[in-house]
């Protein structure tokens, strides 16, 4: 069994590579080729964490990724999420890598996922990007942004004003023109690629907010409870795309708008169904789309596979 | 984040402390005093993965277990069970070990389980253990017995005899008396302490064969479609104790008794109340017992956590 350091992970993981596994076994996931059990939970005083596992039917590898979250790590100086990725042969069962990422592959595959929502969602022309939260999940996002759009134009919003300071300055030396946002009203108003990246627990953007052509991908709303977008916008929205209908509806932003008879599960298109062509997404520049991102243990199983084989060519 | 091999994983095993802190965990479960979700299963063409994971409330750590069968992995020299534990903070979330045990550990702690359902529920007095498979389990179970009996004299029984000769054969430098049964009939009819340990879907000990203070251990009903006990046999039982109520009714040898109507769920007791004393064992010489052990998380957090905190002391 072979062991990968977090220096390792990162010479070996190619953001374009990944993004194509990621596209493939969403197309996979969609077309009932995977094997993803529900998700495992646990919850403590100060944290949870994630188990997330599968296979692609015909694959060599299974994978099993821990993910976990504790909101009190940064009081002690450590990073809140951490995590590991364990590769298994499909054939033997033997584990053949720990990739010791310690979180990375998992922010990673979720900003890529964002991205690939931008791709087949976004209106052509994008003008400004709307970054809601101001973390880690807010850079990558960005960087992943990269090679889909030439937009440089960012626009970021936090709750806390210093937190979104941090991340303009922090991109100062990129070639991106960010700017903190007035209020988030107007970051809304006048972006038409919006990301949010945060835990929120209650709706922070309002529908009304929302104008025609705007795309908007969110992926904050991991867990039971959490909540980043009006309910009221999936019943506006023209196109509503999810990653996993059946964990979005049990925990996404798509569930409180089920749940409260807003809309149909019958509005929810599978990312995975946009990308191998059997559902359509975006028809006209004017529609207003929705990428609700859960996160699915296809996309663990894609950057751990990815980095796992480019590590073992090299 | 450490890694220890399975060598030095065997350094660091000491049966005794891993029984000591599995009969406390049980004892855990049993209070309400663990969290262990459903065990996570993959399922592939040649094999089985099976993902436990959970944590004994208050406790620093929590475990996450991977266990694999691929029985075709002999026709490739390979072992056919295989896995490995993973350590993590309940504080913190951080990954601080991978257990690299190959599956021993799972192997060690389902024997170290069967001694504690001797421990507390065979007969005084026994006469002679029967063994019934021949593979690594029916090994491990001997090896753990040790210290709970001072009975040498084992019969062995298998499916193909010559693996039955083989542990014995292997067993003639231990200081047990041990032989092949001439079949396993007789092999029940003589022995007061039985370890059941095959891989069977169908049953193989009949409900008449048991004669009265006998005690039965069956540890091979590890998933939905495996049984070695005649059904009737748990409702001829004086006493029927399982590791997990819920797991047990769920795919263990209580499965298709309680299926059948042949036993209600009342009659089961978890072995952790008879640990705690809060449920009554054996009270008669004379009392059949039967011991139906799918494998809970708890032991595996007790073994994982008994060689770690080992480790780091050494």
């Amino acid at each position: 069994m072979d062991i990968l350091d977090l220096a390792t992970i990162r010479r070996h993981l190619d953001i374009d590579a990944v993004r194509q596994d990621c596209e493939r076994n969403f197309d996979e996931y969609s077309k009932g080729n995977s094997v993803v059990p529900p998700v495992g939970y646990l919850a403590f005083p100060d944290g949870e964490c994630h188990i997330k596992y599968g296979f692609i039917k015909g694959d060599p590898y299974f994978v099993v990724k821990i993910a976990a979250g504790f909101y009190r790590n940064v009081d002690k100086g450590l990073k809140p999420s951490t995590g590991m990725m364990l590769i298994c042969s499909t054939e033997t069962g033997y584990p053949l890598a720990v990739l010791n990422d310690e979180g990375h592959l998992t922010d990673m595959r979720t900003a890529i996922a964002g991205s690939i929502a931008a791709k087949f969602l976004a209106p052509a022309g994008i003008r400004r990007i709307g970054i809601v939260g101001a973390g880690i999940q807010a850079r990558l996002q960005l960087e992943c942004l990269r090679s889909i759009t030439d937009c440089r134009r960012v626009l970021v919003w936090n709750r806390t004003l210093a937190n979104a300071e941090g991340l303009v300055r922090s991109l100062s030396d990129s070639n991106l023109d960010a700017q903190v946002a007035e209020d988030l009203e107007h970051l809304v108003r006048s972006s038409n690629l919006i990301v949010t990246t945060t835990p929120a627990k209650e709706p922070l953007i309002c529908a009304d907010w929302v104008q025609a052509g705007t795309h908007i991908t969110a992926v904050g709303a991991d867990a039971p409870g959490k909540q980043e977008l009006d309910e009221a916008l999936m019943e506006k929205a023209d196109i509503c795309v999810v990653d996993s209908a059946s964990q979005c509806i049990d925990h996404g932003e798509t569930h409180t708008a089920i749940a409260n008879g807003l809309i149909d599960a019958s509005k929810l298109v599978e990312l995975g169904d946009v990308i191998g062509g059997r559902a359509t997404g975006r028809e006209t520049p004017e529609q207003v789309s929705i990428a609700d991102l859960t996160g699915v243990a296809v996309q663990d199983i894609a950057i751990a596979t990815s980095v796992y084989e480019r590590w073992r060519q090299a």
